[in-house]
């Protein structure tokens, strides 16, 4: 059962202008189920894109790149494939995606440089290529500008739900629509965290900006969540603008329209980051790790993130067991060789919990026990020491992440 | 159930002149259980020890580095309690510590830096000091140089069978004892790894040579295993060399009486480490992580370290699953940016299931689950770009892990 998290309204999901979206069956590796999208681009749209760190990328992730360096921006169409992630498959699998986004290319009547593809799914076998490219017309025949919701269907892996979320923005005194939609839910962590996210706008922004507000965006969302610590060998996050709302072109990065329409894309993008987060394999908890008072954001993130990772701390929270010495000892772990760790407080929501590294002398475990009790807890550590804060989303570790992953190919 | 190891034979343990050891039932944490260990050490020993790098070290972490710094290796005695790690206590903490040794130096007539305090069990609550000291005269009732299986089982914590091993080694002609015990189930990680280690040899070394022998024997033993990639506040590792056997003292890092002695040191050291694994906390498997022909030994590790802290890898070692594509993720995950992944082969004991990166062709599936269903896998990345290695001893993660972890402290 995800946190706090519902299947998301269709109607709630604003089109955007320039973009339609169609999906299929292809029986990629299970029948009856949606594993195939097309979105397809208007030709003025620009696209941006960021990819894992993983050295072992996937086939996809290697062939998106190549194609961005290629096509610049103008990118037609982006393919997606659930029950195959297309990685550790060599040389084969990056053919596969090739003659992928060949055949879709022929079908759109565009370069094959213009297709940007993405697989997620199983690791190391084989991609059913044949199945994929059967696929494809039926895809075409479903294009609907309102098909956000079934695209958010059809990439789902071991999601629970489906992940979507659309907001309209001012920007410019224009009103601009934002409408995104992710997977994930397992391999979630920084670095182009574990999960497939596309984002849309009608707003018209030039290429380069279009380049920075994806980084941007990705580094105060998608990079800031957690479930267990694997980078994945597919992430990718996408954003595509249609420039289809009659404005003037976004050209300059200290302006307020950028500011305006880079914030409506960190909106959607932190929703849909948390939406993973809430939808983590087993999660039962939503966390939010706060770290304040850090010499820099790289201290503050490195902190937040041993939290956030420390199996002891999240299994303490799975059990609302008040442990709260683990996310101590997670402190001290996080590899700041000068920390003074008697300047460190530990709050749990409002409740002072440690002061000055140690137990806080008014504090009762009735209080840190209420709140381990509650399905979303924020986490505060006030390091003493500069001026810099990071925010990490996480959740907790139960037994139902190790059984959905002891599971997961059967 | 720990994996194919059984609880140490008393009498396979063999005495070290010069160390004598006494436990008892302090009530520290719960009734009816030993939690309270003294090793007395004779005038002439040489101790030497390494401790955890977290920067929340708990406070016997604190006074027993800075007692060794007074005394130098000239230490009389160790003393031991688990239920509580007495660890994020603050100020408090580290005089409740103080006390202790205060009060143990005067029952053996030693100064307090001539004792070292060890504390292992649950963080952040204050440590029953006065419950401590009155144990103490029950121990020393109890020294005995046959007290190793008993001391082995009083500093147990979540360990489910006691940690002891013991061999004869013969240095420059002469017969030497090294004894040793260990504790340690989870918060497993290198950096001196969660845990405490405490090893005795009657040989006769210097003092600057036991302390070069403790490092090393606890970088390539203690340092090699992880069950949680969490580091303790409290790990320490202790190396007593008593010098009762009639040999000439070892002065020479060189010779090789110095690698005859300090090779026996590491066997036992290794065997405790690998103890530890096979009792990691709801270990089913016992998984040893080779990696090869890397640059230098630090990116062995690093890869080496990517698979065993990887819970991916882990639930699919749990469920014997050959779901082995998250092993090659985990390498790409490792931070080796320059890593050419097309020429990394992987196997599983002898079965090559990846090479130069993807699936290797004649890899059949029944081969992997045939090695996965046991219960020692040997994992071998090749990374063919040097002739560096590194090996890490882990363990897989399984239901019980978190259900030890979220009731802990029930």
């Amino acid at each position: 059962m995800p946190v706090n998290l519902s299947a998301p309204d269709p109607s709630s999901l604003h089109p955007v202008a320039g973009v339609t979206l169609g999906v299929a069956q292809a029986g990629i590796r299970k029948a009856n189920r949606k594993d195939l999208l097309i979105m397809s681009i208007d030709a003025n749209a620009h696209v941006a894109a960021v990819f894992t760190q993983n050295r072992f990328c996937a086939a996809p992730v290697v062939v998106a790149r190549e194609h961005l360096l290629t096509s610049g921006s103008a990118v037609r169409a982006l393919v997606v494939n659930t029950g195959n992630a297309n990685a550790g498959t060599g040389a084969s699998g990056v053919s596969a995606t090739r003659e992928t986004c060949a055949a879709l290319a022929r079908l759109l009547e565009c370069e094959p440089s213009q297709v940007l593809p993405f697989s997620t799914g199983v690791i190391m076998e084989p991609l059913p290529v044949e199945r994929v490219i059967a696929g494809l017309p039926r895809c075409l025949e479903n294009l609907r500008s309102d098909g956000w919701a079934d695209a958010a269907e059809a990439i789902m892996t071991t999601d629970t739900l489906a992940k979507a979320s659309s907001g309209r923005f001012k920007v410019g005194g224009c009103d601009v629509a934002v409408t995104g939609i992710a997977k994930g839910a397992g391999m979630i962590e920084p670095n182009m965290a574990t999960m497939l996210g596309f984002i849309a706008t009608d707003a018209r922004v030039s290429p380069a900006l279009v380049r920075q507000a994806v980084a941007y965006a990705a580094d105060c969302s998608f990079n800031c969540i957690s479930v267990d610590g694997d980078t994945s060998t597919n992430d990718s996050f996408v954003l595509i603008a249609t420039g289809r709302v009659a404005m003037p072109e976004i050209v300059d990065a200290e302006s307020r329209e950028y500011h305006a329409f880079r914030d409506g894309v960190v909106e959607v993008a932190t929703r849909l980051a948390q939406a993973i987060v809430r939808d983590g394999e087993g999660a039962t908890k939503f966390i939010t790790v706060n770290v304040e008072s850090g010499r820099d954001e790289i201290e503050c993130r490195k902190v937040a993130y041993a939290i956030a990772h420390s199996p002891l701390v999240k299994t303490a929270f799975f059990a609302s067991d008040p442990n709260l010495g683990r996310i101590l000892a997670a402190v001290g772990n996080a590899g700041i060789a000068d920390l003074d760790v008697s300047r460190v407080d530990l709050y749990l929501d409002e409740v002072l919990v440690a002061k000055g590294g140690g137990r806080h002398a008014g504090y009762l475990e009735a209080d840190g026990q209420r709140v381990m009790r509650q399905s979303e807890i924020i986490v505060r550590v006030v390091l003493a020491r500069g001026s810099a804060a990071a925010t990490v989303w996480t959740c907790d570790l139960s037994h139902d992440y190790v059984t959905i992953n002891a599971d997961y190919r059967s």
